[in-house]
């Protein structure tokens, strides 16, 4: 992905979160890294805490959740007009996150992504296993998967 | 559990998780019903829409993780000073929520109180799974299934 190309998901992206889903705008979620490997979604500890002083449970399954929908948004292509639907998600937590949230989602390699988006062309919807990595300040804080669903939106 | 006491417990949570956790307060969630069988909280569609005019999915997990951490503090019981902790979050989702959010977390009966009390004095620690449901207006929206570790508190 050329940087060009992955500016213009970011701000397409960041635009919905922060215009039309109250709940990642009060996050204060961004992504802050993009290429054709890799999203990094990273939002502040100070808008997430809880009374621990540590990251809130309820942010890190959100921000796993919007990592992983920008992920399969990306993923079913640029000039494709489809919704992403989370299916399925699981949040494992090993160990509390003490500063700022990050959430590392792992892009389909381009073979798995040309196959998701033959699908998605063909029957007009497909679905999208996703692992994302949360880290703590001293190994793995969250282990985040999902099952997202690109469904072709009517007219497209 | 007395009327009393469930309003002394709502009045305790709320104020917890609207003094401390800025996306509980985002939110907008409440307790609205609490006896000895059923913890139901719940949070306006308006705090917590997406893009496509239905409850965003971090929103329908974060309430999940809500009702499941308020009813594993409950189980723990009033006299006891202790940290509830979660360990493992699946939210599985069914059909879209299209009004208000609903969070159904069935308690655990007095039986399973007592041994859950037990096991949490005896070591320290005790693990609960409890089942939330969140309907939809056409049947069950998601499922959520957690698990929270109640962890005495240094000192207490």
């Amino acid at each position: 992905m050329d940087p060009r190309t992955a500016a213009a998901w970011i701000e397409r992206i960041e635009h919905l979160w922060h215009g039309q889903l109250p709940l990642a705008a009060a996050m204060d979620a961004r992504i802050t890294r993009l290429d054709g490997r890799i999203l990094v979604a990273t939002a502040p500890l100070a808008a997430n805490i809880n009374h621990m002083g540590t990251a809130f449970g309820g942010s890190l399954q959100t921000l796993g959740t919007l990592a992983g929908w920008a992920a399969t948004l990306i993923t079913a292509g640029d000039d494709m007009r489809c919704h992403i639907i989370v299916r399925n998600a699981h949040a494992r937590f090993h160990r509390p996150v003490t500063s700022d949230l990050v959430a590392e989602c792992a892009l389909p390699d381009e073979a798995a992504t040309a196959d998701f988006q033959r699908r998605l062309a063909r029957r007009g919807r497909a679905l999208l296993r996703v692992e994302v990595q949360l880290p703590a300040d001293d190994g793995l804080g969250v282990e985040f998967r999902g099952e997202f669903a690109a469904v072709s939106a009517p007219g497209s």
